[in-house]
């Protein structure tokens, strides 16, 4: 995949965008956060009125063939269980997503089932599962670099269909594993650092978990993004990139949820520095590497709610706050105007 | 005031609804916070499946005699201004309620001047303003009833109507000194720790609040709640106060921003230990003393965001947090159905 343009943020125009917030009938300041966030909403879309009220939650969904070196405490068939959930409404994303206002769409990148065509399914597999990484890599270079533009194009048709805000989400079991050596290998961090408990795993199974990824990590000492994306997987991850790619090069913000797509958001970055400044970091995850992966990516999330139950969900708490920030900017008088009676 | 009858939370019920949750299609624990606060929410409605869709943010409004001391950066008038601005819609918690789904009324508990009547103004006017708490009990002990009489009230009339979930906000130039007094007496605390910067105080302005603050504290000896709400007011605290045991003995919940409501929490807190139970705490404000307010409370918010307006702002912010947490309870399927595919 040829990468996109990337245009850096214009911070340029900052200062004006704070004396904008200042002048708001309120003290200064007082909004906190929300005021940083509104003004990186505005800097992403060159405007102070930035638009976040279409937002669009994809969940992708892949299979990881180091389940088979026993990475997970659940079986593979539960991706597609779950993924069958989601079509049929029932998941936590789908609960959140009508609570937030956001459309959810499933993204097949790999699921090792056959899945039934479904209005909100989008079928971009390149093929039924990883290899097992802890055997050989994960997948070839092409199809990275097919994942990757399959993103892209994901993202770019989402925005072509009129949304503001995408948010990325993610379902495939074994993938706190793929996502735990990706941090190793681009954070970069020690690998026993990087492993958590992911679905939930005693300590005999944390410690087979690792035994697994040491394997993994031993057969390739890959460092490039693209090469670590191979060796690791998974398709969804690589997928997540190519969208996070194309939704900064089509200068639109993308709610980056936990341990999963976090690992997505640092190869993207690692492949295009310029793409950090597109992701908003919802949550701090309670999986274990999550902290030492926003440390890696220098981002300070949102919420810290205790989640590690990915889908989107810390995505779309989020996503109140990136609209509150934009309504601020949009809809709130100046202390001039109030003073003045100009209401 | 006779306090009304609130009941403590049925916590036997607690072990059924973990086991409800637990067996949701993901793993155990997996939500974190958003799954302890299902529970309290099921446990205040009595009923797996609480209603939180209509919400209503009350805007408490009350005018200072402690500004005569000096004790806020903003001159009085900024209160009937922003009253204003709430009425036409054009506020931040206007603007923030329209992102989150909630009606906003304001409430008149005690603006120095006149206010012309508009339908999303309640008016409850104690009196206009309180008496200088440095100098004089702020208020005598029959408005302090009357205005925890009108509070509770008010919240009776929100169920009334149909409201599920009551947010609680306030405006009121010198409110932060009144907040730091209850805090001081009611946490208790050492005083210089509970006063802050309010809307925006240089180290002078800083230091000349403090001193008018412990001249109000040197006037009286006063520790029990409804003798501290006379001594140091303000009215909007008072009856904030008066909503939240009315919300509680109507068993609903409610949300509490920061600072000020967290005072006026603090008061009903004190006055009935059971409505503790009933009180959802947003967020962490930046305000100096609210850490100390939330240790005295044993309270945990659920948002850190940097916010110190007031208003409801964070009350606001944190009910999608709410409402994904009832959604989670009510939408999402067993992981027992979703293996069957029973969806």
């Amino acid at each position: 995949m040829n990468l996109p343009d990337i245009a850096p943020l214009d911070r340029k125009r900052e200062p004006a965008l704070r004396k904008l917030l200042d002048g708001k009938a309120k003290p200064l300041g007082a909004l906190g956060r929300i005021e940083d966030l509104a003004v990186r909403l505005a800097l992403i879309a060159g405007s102070a009125t930035p638009a976040v009220g279409r937002a669009r939650l994809l969940v992708f969904a892949g299979d990881h063939g180091l389940t088979q070196a026993g990475v997970s405490a659940y079986p593979s068939e539960v991706t597609g269980a779950m993924v069958a959930t989601f079509l049929a409404g029932k998941a936590t994303a789908n609960a959140f997503a009508g609570v937030v206002g956001a459309e959810l769409f499933v993204v097949d990148a790999g699921v090792a089932s056959d899945l039934p065509a479904h209005p909100a399914l989008v079928d971009a597999k390149v093929r039924k599962g990883t290899r097992n990484a802890a055997e050989e890599p994960a997948l070839t270079a092409d199809e990275v670099a097919m994942a990757l533009a399959r993103g892209a194009d994901i993202a770019a048709q989402a925005f072509a269909d009129g949304v503001d805000v995408l948010v990325l989400g993610e379902m495939g079991i074994g993938n706190t594993a793929s996502a735990a050596l990706l941090l190793h290998r681009l954070g970069p961090a020690p690998l026993a650092e990087c492993v958590g408990e992911g679905a939930g795993h005693d300590a005999q199974g944390l410690a087979q978990k690792l035994a697994a990824l040491e394997r993994a990590a031993a057969r390739s000492p890959a460092s490039r993004p693209e090469q670590v994306l191979a060796e690791f997987g998974g398709l969804e991850i690589v997928m997540m990139a190519g969208a996070i790619l194309g939704a900064a090069a089509a200068s639109k913000p993308v709610l980056i949820d936990g341990f999963i797509v976090g690992a997505a958001a640092l190869a993207a970055i690692r492949m295009a520095p310029a793409a950090a400044d597109y992701c908003i970091f919802a949550h701090r995850s309670a999986e274990r590497g999550h902290t030492l992966m926003l440390q890696a990516l220098g981002a300070e999330p949102l919420l810290d709610l205790g989640l590690r139950l990915g889908e989107g969900t810390g995505g779309l708490l989020a996503l109140p706050l990136v609209r509150a920030a934009a309504a601020l900017l949009i809809e709130v008088a100046s202390l001039e105007d109030v003073m003045a009676g100009r209401l």
